[in-house]
């Protein structure tokens, strides 16, 4: 076996490659993951462990268009994985509603570009922007009273391990938090509720899986030897969006859930082994779903038991196996679960967290109960707290919920969903052998990775639509070269059957996203002009010039802008302040600046600006970008630098 | 009047301050805008200078739905406006089957962050990117004998006026020219035969209107005196992308059309007056259309006639009325049409241009063989290549054809497309009073900018679809936020009546865009890896140091990378180069570096390089991005960097 602990890559033969590399300890599942991924269509899967998908359950279109001028009864917000977005899709429409830029430069809205959203992205000591990658896996909205309350979205960078946060008023990122001693942070979830105060039955916090282990802190030191290495789970105050505290754990974490009781929040762990190498990842039989007791983690941090790490200030408090031995003084519970888990969601009827197996062909079932009884001592091991473990099929990641009852889980080898039934796994678990969980299958195309219900992780789960976020789409779309879109499946849950209603297409690489009814979210559609304390109003408008930096301060309101010339001269830091003075919903102005790399949006009422150093001479016509007026085209003032 | 030169914008009554200033000589139409923006809803609107719209063509929804697993019939290619990319989208789907990044930063492709892209690109000599903002307005596609021949798509910039190439086999940009002394970039047409050889019936120059007056060189010089600046119209070679000559002209240029015999190039002029201010552009009661003659132009550069400005060694010749007046020698004809014109366009039978009014409410018809009269000295008046100007409503933009006679307007004042005949135009301008061109209106929601049809721009057009698409979407979809999507509507033109089938979104803001049938699309779907000089073989795979410059030569093949560990040296200047041996449609792997702000992808067979210093000590897991397989997430490889 040592041979193989190092992946080595047969260039000749992919396939042979591939499944060499696999080794005979490899699970069914995996080597299907070749054949599958290597042949793109279910024909050629291997045999199915579980049932096989009803004939009934094929793909069926229709009745589900939105008509023009019908609007959407669900928001779709989703994550946009490495182009650094998160995005509003309509549902059922499939219409993308909105980018949001996040994490990337988007010169559209001037995301990067103004100074005032460089200031939440972060800068370099030149003013260069720190970052402009991402990575957005998880979005989540916050929660009030079980549901959504429609005030912030939070979503992840698992590139630069980051955490933003979104107005949901305006679908803007306001806040952007680096993680501490994070590498890879990946999985994300609010609290529904305060741990000790049932009074705060709303988001306060936001819990962060940090899936990398690295050295702490990750200075150089201990490079070459990763045993030293470790990875934190970090809770950020929702509100500040300061990290209130890290919990060192074992293991790699991945996804993050939350009971809606507030007590805990839980994570699945795919490397319990702590490796660092690819076969090592997958050694153990089992890994785990780590529950964290967060009222006990604040207690210590309280009574100061807790140490920092680096250059961080963040309190870290250890919750690895070792130190946690005492079930009744513990931290942290480390349930066995199916071998590299990729998944866990709580079910909305606040019992159960569900953490999928992907190399084991199961879905476990843990009882939040029980596992609030293992850390009051009452239980003899940790996988007491498991209900169920039911065989659903090939590569299980994320589960979905109906709100009657049944569970809806992404079968990424199989390329299915399988609806299954919660109490029928219990009851099979629990000895029945007539019960069968599993109700339905029905196929997607091709490979689905990330799995939502409308409403799903909220008590108010309406069991309407499902999203199968596939992760290939290799022929369901025109062919438009060597990259090609994902495929977002839309699924009829409402009936006993599934039935696949649409296909909608996005840009790689959207992983979770959360369906909320439209009732729930609140927009402002312009915005107040005294939001922004450097609004310009007509008695400050104009030039102001100290030393060599001139302050421009313009407004806009089609089909002009309040001055026809600017001059400056060469050499000029040049700050450009612009409040657009119109107020009808929908008339947006663009300004750019030809040569000077400029150009932002600014919606009704709404102020921007940009600094710049005017270094090249010459005439530039500032134009609107953004379709106005009738004479869109005439709204351009000249811009003027002196050699 | 002369108040009113300079906008003077009254921040308290925004709707009265706009009437106002458009005074009392602005047209009926010009007025008619600020009203239907401020209202933004067709009942509001000022009454209709034509015929109403039919009760008959309201919005019909159905029967377009494209189900799972079915294809669209045609490709969609879009510009993206100052989201600085171009997009592909399905139709009759609407769905969005790619974004192509050209002058924009897209972190999940790694486009302006790998090395190839940035070569593209154009880098300052720091090796940051000089651009990374762009406007783009129109797309379109090279020709052979009259139809697509799915080789190319041109895009512009109209921020840095750079002109860009897509190959449309793998649907990536390939080349970036920067037109010298051109500011405004604004419309694009590639011809569609050579002037002078007729075997020559393909796309090989592209032509690119110049939008503003800037001083020429725009050095420092004449900035306060823009009677001295001037525009250029640009021909561009569609082979080697470089620029071959440029005309000055009278006026500024904007959109673009060719003749389908080669002869002629067109573009409308909205500020024949060459005013500096928005009133003196709306000054003359008639702009123009020029037209251009390409054989003429080039002898006189064959033959030396020509001048070159500032630093540029592009030649330019003098396309000014006061150099032209004799038609038999003339390089330019200045048509006279309505009142600041925003659009031509030229008929699938080759025979006429149409240009219509914007500000006034007609569409101007002009026949190419009476152009061609002109520059032989046959007739009288430059007007007198006019063979029709129908009154089709306010606010006429853009001109698409259904190949049957017919041309399809859109109304940007009116939120109208009016369906109208062109020969019936004709009879009518000749004398005939019982004839009316006008056919149909259908309501568009809301403010239509351009309008095209299925094949439209060559002689393939079908009448099948028109797209409208509008720039204000207002309450057509569900809200989110101030910013708004655009509408784009699809409507069904193959009838008597029009029917808006569909509403879809587009992120702001697509201009121009053409639609193509799928069948004269031909994409690789893997690239040839030795299409790439670059590409990592396994023999020379692994690490190469000379100095303090690191070359990693890396492989992936899913589900791991082929080095599991790179070590370099803090201060070393790293380049990875990598080539994916994956050869399955769709698997693409990405590869990002935590804290080193890379992300890129690789397709099957692609190969890519990223250069960057490693400046922070530390271990980081290089990871892939882009799902590829069951284990992609242990898909990773430890980039230690020493301190």
């Amino acid at each position: 076996m040592d041979k193989e602990k190092t992946p080595k890559l047969n260039t000749e033969q992919p396939q042979e490659s591939r499944r060499r590399f696999l080794g005979k300890g490899a699970m069914l599942g995996l080597a299907g993951a070749g054949v599958s991924l290597l042949s793109g269509c279910k024909e050629d899967a291997p045999a199915k462990a579980s049932a096989s998908a009803s004939a009934a359950a094929k793909a069926v279109a229709g009745g589900h268009e939105v008509a023009p001028g019908q609007l959407d009864d669900y928001y779709l917000f989703s994550s946009g994985g490495h182009s650094g977005e998160a995005r509003i899709m309509g549902v059922p429409s499939g219409r993308t509603l909105r980018r949001i830029p996040v994490f990337n430069i988007d010169p559209m809205v001037g995301w990067g570009i103004t100074n005032e959203s460089k200031a939440i992205m972060g800068t370099n000591p030149d003013g260069s922007l720190k970052y402009t990658t991402g990575d957005t896996h998880h979005v989540h909205g916050s929660y009030k009273e079980g549901t959504y309350d429609g005030r912030w979205l939070f979503v992840n960078d698992k590139i630069h391990s980051r955490i933003a946060r979104i107005r949901m008023d305006t679908m803007e990122c306001d806040k952007i938090t680096e993680l501490p001693n994070v590498a890879g942070f990946h999985g994300i979830f609010p609290d529904k509720r305060d741990p000790v105060d049932p009074k705060i039955n709303y988001t306060t916090r936001v819990f962060c899986g940090g899936e990398f282990h690295v050295p702490l802190p990750n200075d150089g030191r201990d490079l070459d030897d990763p045993s030293k290495w470790g990875a934190l789970f970090s809770c950020v105050d929702a509100a500040t969006m300061e990290v209130r505290w890290q919990v060192r754990i074992d293991g790699n974490c991945d996804l993050v859930a939350t009971s809606y009781d507030g007590t805990l929040a839980a994570s699945n762990q795919y490397n319990v082994e702590n490796a660092p190498d690819q076969v090592g990842m997958m050694a153990a039989e089992r890994d785990a779903c780590v529950f964290f007791n967060v009222a006990r983690i604040e207690k210590m941090i309280k009574d100061g038991k807790s140490t920092t790490i680096g250059k961080s200030k963040v309190p870290v408090v250890d919750g690895r196996k070792a130190a946690n031995g005492d079930a009744k003084t513990a931290i942290t519970c480390y349930v066995p679960v199916g071998k590299n888990p990729h998944g866990v969601n709580a079910s909305p009827d606040g019992k159960y967290f569900v953490c999928s197996g992907k190399l084991s062909p199961t879905a476990t079932v843990i009882e939040l109960a029980l596992v609030t009884k293992w850390f009051n001592g009452e239980l003899k091991t940790e996988r007491d707290t498991v209900v169920a473990e039911p065989e659903i099929g090939l590569g299980p990641l994320h589960t979905a919920f109906d709100g009657k009852g049944n569970a809806f889980t992404t079968l990424f080898l199989d390329s299915q969903i399988v609806k299954w039934n919660v109490d029928k796994a219990i009851a099979q678990f629990k000895g029945d052998k007539t019960v069968k969980p599993v109700l339905d299958k029905v196929d997607v195309h091709y490979q689905p990775g990330h799995g939502y219900a409308s409403m799903g992780e909220t008590k108010d789960a309406d069991g309407k639509y499902f999203n199968s976020g596939n992760k290939f789409s290799k022929d369901r779309f025109l062919p438009v070269g060597p990259l090609h879109s994902e495929t977002e499946q839309l699924i009829d849950i409402s009936g006993d059957k599934m039935r696949v209603i649409s296909d909608h297409t996005a840009y790689p690489e959207p992983h979770d996203a959360i369906i909320v009814r439209r009732d729930l979210v609140k927009t402002r559609q312009i915005y107040n002009m005294d939001d922004f304390p450097n609004a310009v109003k007509p008695e400050n408008a104009g030039i102001e010039r100290k030393g060599n930096k001139v302050h421009v301060r313009l407004m806009s309101q089609a089909p002009a802008f309040s001055m026809p010339v600017i001059k400056v001269k060469k050499g000029d830091e040049v700050t450009i302040t612009l409040t657009n003075y119109d107020k009808v919903e929908d008339l947006t102005h663009g300004c750019a600046i030809p040569n000077y790399n400029i150009n932002f949006i600014v919606n009704p009422q709404e102020t921007k600006s940009v600094t710049f150093k005017a270094d090249k001479p010459g005439a530039y016509w500032m134009y609107c970008t953004h379709f106005c007026h009738a004479l869109h085209l005439e709204m351009r003032s000249r811009f003027l630098v002196e050699a």
